[in-house]
């Protein structure tokens, strides 16, 4: 008798399940410190209300009917709960918010390979702080927790997942045009990219343009390579994070693209060498929580613990 | 715009998730210093497994299909998946075994008034010691947990999940006519268990014993009033206690049943004056990690942490 647990989940083990306690009051504890109180939700939620927050995300959950024939689903993220609840129960709190959260997210199958399909999240929203003042703290605390996790060689990647579509429109890119060119860079396939662009029979400034800037990576010096006004909200971000002494572990990548739909401006990957995959991202999502009814500007960041974990070990087996 | 959550669901806000996680720390941090190590398992398990360890029980789930067709099912307690970790992954460790965890559960309605349908179960599970001597320490120790939670005034009510269909057994009462009996019993119906009864026309002895003894409830005085072998368990499960000093937070309630179809002997449930529900309950049950391929007996306790979180506050405007 093998009694299998489903693809995709875990069971954890005394030893293990030990050592994710003490990393997530670890950072509990971080962002507690900041201002940050933590908040719980629903694990089901109506399927209406996640497709409130992100029409298109809402479908890559599970989904069941409750007894009354309503769609509920597993919550996929929290950041889309939280919106309601900001915009509900906490309506009559004055901005800015600081709130923060530990729960599992379910996807109901893998986007991608070693994606798990539960998952524990913990992370944090900064609510009603706009632009760069915003990310700068969100970006800062994610550091300071990692830092005190005992990571040293984590990074954050920063962009811009507006900018793509801003040189989209810029070059008069056809609508139907974009899909494939927006895949490509998804995937980072700046080849497919380049190749698709020189089809579409631009300028060669622009074609320039739309093909060097989403490949630009590397420290503030790709800011000022990239020229022109379409990151000045990254310079004055960097700018801030220099102010906070958080701007050394930052990587400026233009080509990064977030898959949620509602970011609305910059946009944050967190990485470390010994992990093979994202260990967390965020970014500016400015009208989220207006769409449950309350225009407050936010942004956030969601860490993958189990993936923080491996990294917190792999540091560990180094020392 | 309102945007509901599920019924039976909430929100919980920082003042209250503060609280919430000081409890649950001190909870874990009592088990963990008895020597229970935390585990985790899936919310999310095939239903066949449920249905392995409870064949009851499993309907009263919120199921789904996975993308192959095969029908998942939020978990409804921690005892069923923690029994097959211990069958499967912990096939390997030698008992006793000693376990906790912390997770939420879910039914898919409401079995009675107040109930949620998600809620967040604290517990532990001991295996492979027999008896009395494995629920003597399962008892203290979750008196000892609420103890140090502040709780001031709670009850662990003692009963025999087998003592009934025992009596009736004896009576020799035909198969059909018992799901009544056992219906007002569970629903602490002795008036109607009384008339039912006396509609079986048994001997004035044999009526009284089936209609006296499950009204048998109070300290251990209760257990010399019920005569003869039927509770020779809890006579010793009482000395036990009363050599760990823990006998007198004790009430013996010989008309205890427990709802969940995996009980084999001794059944529990704890109380708490500033709560009219039960804050937990749990048992013996000898044969459910059998079902899983490894014969190993097992009692446990789960405690239902929102609720003790409301003895807790009661508690404390008390002082």
């Amino acid at each position: 008798m093998s009694h299998p647990i489903p693809p995709g989940t875990r069971d954890v083990l005394p030893d293990e399940m030990l050592e994710l306690r003490e990393l997530t009051e670890g950072l509990r504890s971080t962002f507690g410190n900041a201002g940050y109180g933590e908040v719980w939700t629903p694990t089901l939620e109506y399927e209406e209300t996640l497709r409130t927050g992100d029409a298109g995300g809402a479908g890559a959950g599970y989904r069941l009917f409750d007894e009354k024939g309503e769609v509920l689903a597993l919550r996929s993220d929290m950041t889309i709960p939280i919106a309601r609840v900001v915009a509900t129960r906490l309506g009559e709190t004055e901005p800015p918010l600081r709130l923060c959260y530990f729960g599992h997210a379910y996807r109901a199958a893998e986007r991608r390979t070693a994606e798990l399909r539960e998952f524990l999240q913990g992370g944090i929203e900064l609510i009603g702080l706009p632009g760069a003042q915003g990310e700068a703290e969100v970006i800062a605390l994610t550091e300071d927790a990692l830092d005190r996790a005992g990571l040293r060689r984590h990074r954050v990647g920063v962009g811009d997942g507006t900018l793509f579509d801003r040189l989209l429109d810029d070059a008069d890119v056809p609508e139907e045009a974009r899909g494939e060119l927006v895949g490509c860079l998804s995937a980072r396939d700046l080849v497919g990219l380049e190749r698709r662009v020189d089809l579409l029979g631009l300028s060669a400034a622009t074609r320039n343009r739309l093909v060097e800037l989403p490949s630009l990576r590397g420290g503030a010096e790709v800011l000022e390579r990239a020229g022109g006004e379409a990151v000045d909200n990254l310079r004055e971000l960097h700018e801030l994070l220099a102010e906070r002494g958080a701007a050394d572990r930052v990587i400026f990548d233009l080509g990064l693209l977030r898959q949620l739909g509602y970011y609305t401006g910059p946009v944050f990957e967190v990485y470390d060498p010994a992990v093979g995959f994202a260990l967390g991202g965020g970014g500016r999502y400015d009208e989220l929580i207006g769409r449950f009814g309350r225009p407050l500007v936010a942004c956030g960041m969601a860490l993958d613990v189990g993936r923080v974990h491996l990294a917190q070990a792999a540091e560990e087996r180094l020392r």
